[in-house]
């Protein structure tokens, strides 16, 4: 019955996370803390049917102060308990024409996409010390390995390829430090997915990412520490003869 | 002769690029613009000493309206003719005796080594078009290559290699954009030196880093174009079971 904590689950993707989590048994999935900087009447409603499995949290990753006190409200409802589950979802992805040359938004999306994702952890970690899984899981993305850039080249997101790849480089410093800790760091690319941010356009369903991504949470232990890994969709290994989601760890 | 512009020449391998330039033939380096926040007593005995091949223009990278003002002030220079090469060189290392959860300067560490490289890359960019060379080299590290953090677990630089890492993304999308223009946008790992950033146990002689650069830069051509280059040092091929300073390119 292990807790997780998700960022940003107002919408897309984080909120897919959360309903995949309140959908598995109690016995797999206890409380599931639901952050964001807002709640809304989908999150609403998802806390309404969990029979309060999923609770709200406000947690503003940008905010130093946000995320202090939503790291003490935590630690007060977990009652003494550990926390087994970070998600690192909260982010964001631009689009710009004019390519990297016009990007105006670099700082910003660093502070959201890398900046965030260490403030949340580093509050988090006590919790997550006391949680019996001690489990990091980055919501990264392939757009952000440097090795698969001609792939995407035609992807006019200049910033978030250069804030993924930054958050890898993070995800790794972590994996490295608390490695002997028993603590387990994840990437995890959740595939193109029809959201806000992936746009309608995107290959697959949010829901297929959100189980993806929870499958490969649940089953991950210490050997996979420090890794960037796919999902995989059976039918859409090869999909853009890109190894898309073949599953397996991702090139740097 | 080919012009070159350098960013933080005010001491380290930037003072030491500007000098080795310097000091090759006019036939075949040009004008040098060595730029800095601010100059110092090296500096201007290297402008002295140069017969008016060094100039130094103001720069600081972390500002918009100084970079835009260099680059008007290089204009006037150049008369109409091109900047031929670009060496992104100023930047940070911090040490961490903490490691990564007591990084607190990451914000301020990216908008250095990556929003200015940025910020100077695109404001020099008309100049670069004009030029013979087209050529960007940024000075990157195997620090921020993320395939070889086991071996540089025990270096404490964490903002350091997460801001490298996006630098090297940011790169390769610039390489993908003016590919077509025939630019050429490098990245060179310039060996551990002795200065004030890597300290006095330090691999090599700064002049040693310097020269194995400009040999790069000056032998590189559109087909080296969003590459990552390691410097060739004789003798230090493998000198840490590393592959130190073999040449080549660098992983990821």
């Amino acid at each position: 019955m292990a807790s997780f904590l998700i960022t940003g689950t107002s919408r897309g993707l984080g909120l897919a996370l959360a309903k995949r989590l309140a959908s598995l048994p109690t016995s797999q999935v206890g409380t599931i803390f639901a952050t964001a900087r807002q709640d809304n009447s989908p999150l609403n409603e998802l806390i309404s049917h969990s029979s309060g499995r999923v609770e709200f949290v406000n947690l503003d990753v940008t905010s130093t102060s946000s995320v202090q006190e939503a790291s003490q409200i935590v630690d007060k409802k977990l009652q003494g308990k550990g926390l087994d589950y970070l998600i690192n979802n909260a982010g964001a992805l631009d689009w710009n024409n004019d390519g990297v040359v016009g990007m105006d938004n670099l700082n910003d999306m660093f502070n959201l996409n890398v900046t965030g994702v260490h403030e949340v952890t580093r509050a988090f970690l006590p919790l997550l010390r006391r949680g019996e899984k001690k489990a990091v899981i980055n919501i990264s993305t392939t757009l952000g390995s440097i090795s698969r850039a001609p792939i995407y080249e035609q992807s006019l997101t200049p910033a978030y390829k250069i804030t993924k790849a930054a958050l890898n480089m993070l995800s790794v410093q972590y994996a490295q430090q608390f490695a002997s800790e028993g603590f387990t760091f994840l990437l995890v690319s959740p595939g193109w997915l029809q959201t806000d941010l992936g746009g309608s356009r995107a290959d697959l369903p949010v829901e297929t990412g959100a189980e993806k991504v929870i499958d490969i949470a649940l089953k991950t232990s210490p050997a996979q520490n420090g890794k960037f890994l796919n999902i995989h969709v059976p039918g859409w290994e090869n999909a853009s003869g890109n190894n898309q989601y073949e599953g397996g760890e991702i090139e740097w």
